[in-house]
This record gives structure tokens, C-alpha cells and sequence, in this order.
């Protein structure tokens, strides 16, 4: 490998290229979990599972962008940054959303809430990722937010295939998605340039790459454990949301 | 003094009542330096360097408010304090208002906002509030925004003492002291309640003290050094902002 304090850094394109390279390697969408839960093959209780951990997921959202935000002396982006965290904080904001799905797949919106039953493996991952935004340097915290980049395709498929195999599946209960759809360009596109703009070196560039590399293993790392507790070998840890046999 | 482990914790008027005893001792309105300034008695040289390294702070409050949103699980209470930072960096924010006082004071904004010239006792002072409110716990760093409990009569006699004896007061170069009467009030209540409800021991109300002790000393330090370096003995470490001999 070449010595990235010596190197030249890529083109914004070719940048670029190697950022999307990531999702296209590493990104959540092929996880077979995810295969699963789009092929319709889990049972409601491992759908309950999977939304009441990404729950955590979304839970912690605003605090790694106040936490990124901690980091920003410049106003324009602060302006601009803030938007994230009244997307999922507002009234009908991705948190409230997030409560309606859980209810429509038979979840309890109280214990959701209450974040008991969580896999500690999801809290691991997730608490990882918030120091991860809070102690790193802002290019890396924001390079870490490009799983943005991949997450429209994801979430296009993941309503049709919702809607296509399970009964809970309506507009109502998918409308995280679906405003996601929307929201998540604006935003990425934002944290593009802006990693463009301050990789201006191929040390900068690498880190920015590692950053987001850090991001998918987070994502990724939430399923297995899904995988592990859910499905196979099934074993749930002390402690964590147990479904109901059905 | 009694061990604060086995105390009884002191009732909520009684803690309030020590709460308010620090802002008489120790707020900031009892420096030297602020009773020039109210006295009209600081050339304009002097008013520019309080106004230059005053925006230091207040570039920082809504990193302060990020870092302390951060540590918060709670959407309701985001939801509360995300209004500070719109407050700070929203058009027509505190930012944007100080920055019309200081080229009311006849300082070019471009250099306030480069943050050139401030004094280095400043920035360690600030700094340290950052990290504080970061690294402490939720109550301390809510307890040490409690200074706006003592905020709006500072902010009152400010008005009066300023447009008596300056030039440059008007009702457009004052509107951020204006507009704080409002928002400290409305801010601090929240704040004033989550501390009474969280510090629930004799501990956690003395950490609570402490941490307004410390933010009185953030704030006091900062006039020591301003006082020293514009005031007596009048010595401007290298590289801060030098007034013109007038």
C-alpha cells in the first residue's frame, strides 16, 4: 500500500468512487438479515426484535449530531447540521415514527421507549458510534455519516418489500422510510461536499474512507447480533427481549 | 463542614437559596472590570477588546449547548434545548446581534469572527466551559447555566449604564442584551427545575453548586484578563488585539 503521507490525493472522483466502493462491499443491504426481513421470511417476533434494537439506533441519532455539532465553530453549518436533530427529534419527527412502526408490529411503544430488552451487542455498537463522532476529528465525523450515500436504495427496496410480505406493512407504519426518502440526499449531499472540500490530502482522504468503513461495521454489527440472538443459533442473551412463541 | 454522603439533602427553597447566594458573591457583576464599562470610565479601546474576547464566548455557547445536548436521552428535553442554540446562531441570533455591537464599537466583524486577537486567558477560560459541560455529568453541566438566574439584572443596569455613557448604545448595537431579558428568563426555568429534580441528594446538590461556582469563575476569569492586559498594569501578551492609541 502506498504511503498516504506521501501520495498525492485522488481526484474528487475518484474519491468519491472509493466512498461508494464502501456501501457497495460493506453496507447493511447485504446483510442476510436484511435479506431475510425483505424476503419476508421472518416471523413477527424477529421483525419485534430488529425494531425494538434499531430503536436504540434511532434513539441516539440526535445526540451523535449534537455531539458533532460540539465540534463546529462555524454557524452556517451549524445552521445547516441542526435539521438532523429536528428530523428525529420534531413532532412527527423519525423518533415518533419510529414509535408508530413499533406499534404496528405489536410492540408495546413503553418498553420500546425504555430501551429495556435491548441486545447489549446493539448498545456496544451504537454507544461506539456516538464516542466515535464525539472524539474523532469533524472530517471523520462527518465521513461517518455517509452511509447516507446507500441508504435511499435500501430503503426504496425495503418498502416495497415490506408492503409485499407482512401484514403490519402500511403507509402509516413505513413513513420513517419513506421521509427518509427525501431527507437523507439533502443531508448527504451536504456532508459530501463537505468531506470533499476538507480531504484535501490523501491522509485526510484515507481517514475519511476509514471513517465510513467504521460506520458500516456499527450498521453491521447491529444485525449480527440480531442474526446471533433471532435466528441463528438463536440464542437470546440474559436479559434481552425474549418474543413471544407463536 | 458535614459529609455530604450521609447529609439530608437540603429542600428545594433552601438549595435554590444556595444557588442564588453564588451569583451575589461571585457572578460577574461585581468585577472591576464590569463597573468601569457601567461607568462609563472605558475608553473606546477598552470597550473593544470586552467586546472582541465577549465574542469568543458567545461563538462557543452553541458548541457548550451541542456538547450538553449530547448527553441527553431524552427527546422532550432536546426538543427544550435545542431553542438555545437557534437563539444563538439563528438569523438575527446572539451571534449575528453581537457582531453588530462590535462594529458599533468600530471593530471590523470579518476580524471578531476570526477570533484573532483574543487573549489566551480567554479561550482556556472558555474552553474549559466546553469541556466541562461535555465531560461532567448532565446535572452539573445543567446546573452551570443556572448563571442566568443573575443574567437579566446584569442585563438591565447593562442597558441603562451603556446608553448613558456611550457613543455607540443605541437600540440596534444593545438588542442582544435586549433579547436576552426574554430568553434567560424562559431558559433558566427549565434549567432550574431539571437541577431541583435531579439532585435529589445532599451530593448531587453540592456537585451542583460546584458546578455554578465553576462557570462564575469562567466568567470572572475572563474579566481578570481583560482587566490586566486593556486596565492595569495594562500589559497585552503577544499577538492579542491592541487598541489604537487614541
Amino acid at each position: 500500500m502506498s504511503d498516504p503521507l506521501t501520495s498525492e490525493p485522488w481526484s474528487p472522483a475518484e474519491f468519491e468512487a472509493r466512498l461508494r466502493k464502501i456501501g457497495e462491499e460493506r453496507y447493511h443491504s447485504r446483510h442476510p438479515f436484511h435479506r431475510l426481513l425483505h424476503e419476508g421470511k421472518l416471523t413477527q417476533g424477529q421483525v419485534q426484535a430488529w425494531v425494538l434494537n434499531r430503536y436504540y439506533y434511532q434513539s441516539r441519532i440526535p445526540m451523535k449530531d449534537a455531539a458533532l455539532m460540539s465540534q463546529v465553530e462555524d454557524p452556517e453549518f451549524r445552521r445547516e447540521w441542526i435539521r438532523r436533530i429536528h428530523d428525529h427529534d420534531g413532532t412527527e419527527g423519525g423518533i415518533d415514527r419510529w414509535l408508530i412502526l413499533a406499534e404496528g408490529v405489536g410492540l408495546d411503544p413503553d418498553y420500546v421507549r425504555s430501551t429495556e430488552g435491548v441486545l447489549p451487542a446493539t448498545r456496544f455498537a451504537v454507544d461506539a458510534y456516538v464516542r466515535f463522532v464525539r472524539d474523532k476529528s469533524l472530517l471523520e465525523a462527518v465521513a461517518s455519516s455517509l452511509t447516507e450515500l446507500f441508504a435511499p436504495d435500501l430503503h426504496k427496496a425495503r418498502i416495497a418489500a415490506l408492503l409485499e410480505n407482512y401484514a403490519f406493512a402500511n403507509d402509516q407504519t413505513l413513513a420513517y422510510f419513506r421521509k427518509r426518502l427525501t431527507q437523507a440526499p439533502r443531508d448527504v449531499a451536504f456532508g459530501l461536499a463537505f468531506v470533499q472540500r476538507e480531504a484535501r490530502t490523501r491522509e485526510k482522504q484515507e481517514a475519511a474512507l476509514a471513517a465510513l468503513r467504521f460506520k458500516t461495521d456499527v450498521l453491521w454489527a447491529q444485525l449480527d447480533a440480531l442474526y446471533f440472538a433471532y435466528v441463528e443459533p438463536g440464542l437470546v442473551p440474559p436479559g434481552a427481549f425474549v418474543p413471544k412463541t407463536e
